[in-house]
């Protein structure tokens, strides 16, 4: 009999080997994190990154908006603003980025902590691209600042850029994800 | 002429409103943070929340291993673990976690920040599930821990959990989630 795949419950303590049926249909939906600015931030998503606006919602009395932004196509959702919440909270790995109203012009706001340095946290989102190198060469064009360029380190073909706010977003492509982590796998 | 919908590039400075070519085919793959105890997060996510473990990386030259998790079949996975890598990376909406070896044991080791309290960041993940009432009753007989209970606040039919780390885990449905946020969209 053949040893267990390393991903295998047998091998992985706690996973449960088969779903239960109460969780069917569930989907991962979103990540959110907090901007300063959603002017900065739409641009990058949407210019750099190519997101589009999937759906905003403004709350005054709470004096804060959400902006649900990912890889679906707004000419695919409804035209009534609620239907197209609801089209919003059913697509799968949007990103909902916070604005708490003022941030963006308040001298005394410091930005906020991106998780990587103490205290520690969430420390990323990824996006696979179809091409790591050729990708990182359009975003030096577009002045979009490194964490790790490709080439650096021991990772090569993985690339880590920053958000406006300071986020961390790592790059990598299907080409060379399986080789430069062979040893790990 | 009638006014452009509240989510067009018109109303949302910044937004790009057709994605550059360039980035055609990109994906938002994962989402990572960091645990202290894979065992408990293991039981947590597919247990509890139904996720598969799709991938597992090591690295003990740096004692850290990556779980990655998420809503696809495993049983579609390839078997080559190189493969199944490649695979894992080609899946949308995964989360991955990052476990540094020795902190689940660790005394001295005092946790993660869950992004909420100073120095805020990342706020959550959110799932779409089918009736958030149904689901989170079933929560509470699994033990699960509740920031916002469906029925707490004014957004009823939203609720809060919270994972073995502290994360964050907002919940809410389709059949809900357009009439309670009516007024903001």
């Amino acid at each position: 009999m053949a040893s267990e795949p390393k991903d295998s419950p047998a091998n992985n303590p706690g996973l449960q080997a088969t779903p239960d049926e109460a969780t069917r249909g569930y989907i991962m939906q979103q990540t959110m994190f907090r901007i300063k600015d959603p002017k900065a931030s739409l641009d990058f998503y949407s210019r750099v990154l190519g997101m589009s606006l999937l759906k905003r919602l403004d709350f005054p009395e709470m004096k804060f908006s959400l902006y649900f932004l990912g890889y679906d196509d707004p000419a695919s959702a409804p035209t009534n603003s609620v239907d197209r919440t609801v089209w919003t909270f059913g697509r799968k790995a949007t990103i909902e980025l916070t604005h708490n109203w003022g941030t963006e012009s308040d001298p005394e706001f410091k930005g906020y902590h991106n998780g990587n340095s103490e205290p520690r946290c969430f420390g990323h989102i990824g996006i696979t691209v179809d091409d790591t190198y050729k990708v990182c060469e359009r975003f030096e064009s577009l002045g979009v600042e490194f964490v790790k360029k490709p080439d650096d380190g021991k990772m090569k073909g993985i690339a880590f850029i920053k958000d406006p706010d300071g986020y961390w977003i790592e790059i990598f492509d299907l080409k060379t994800i399986g080789t430069v982590t062979a040893d790990a796998s």
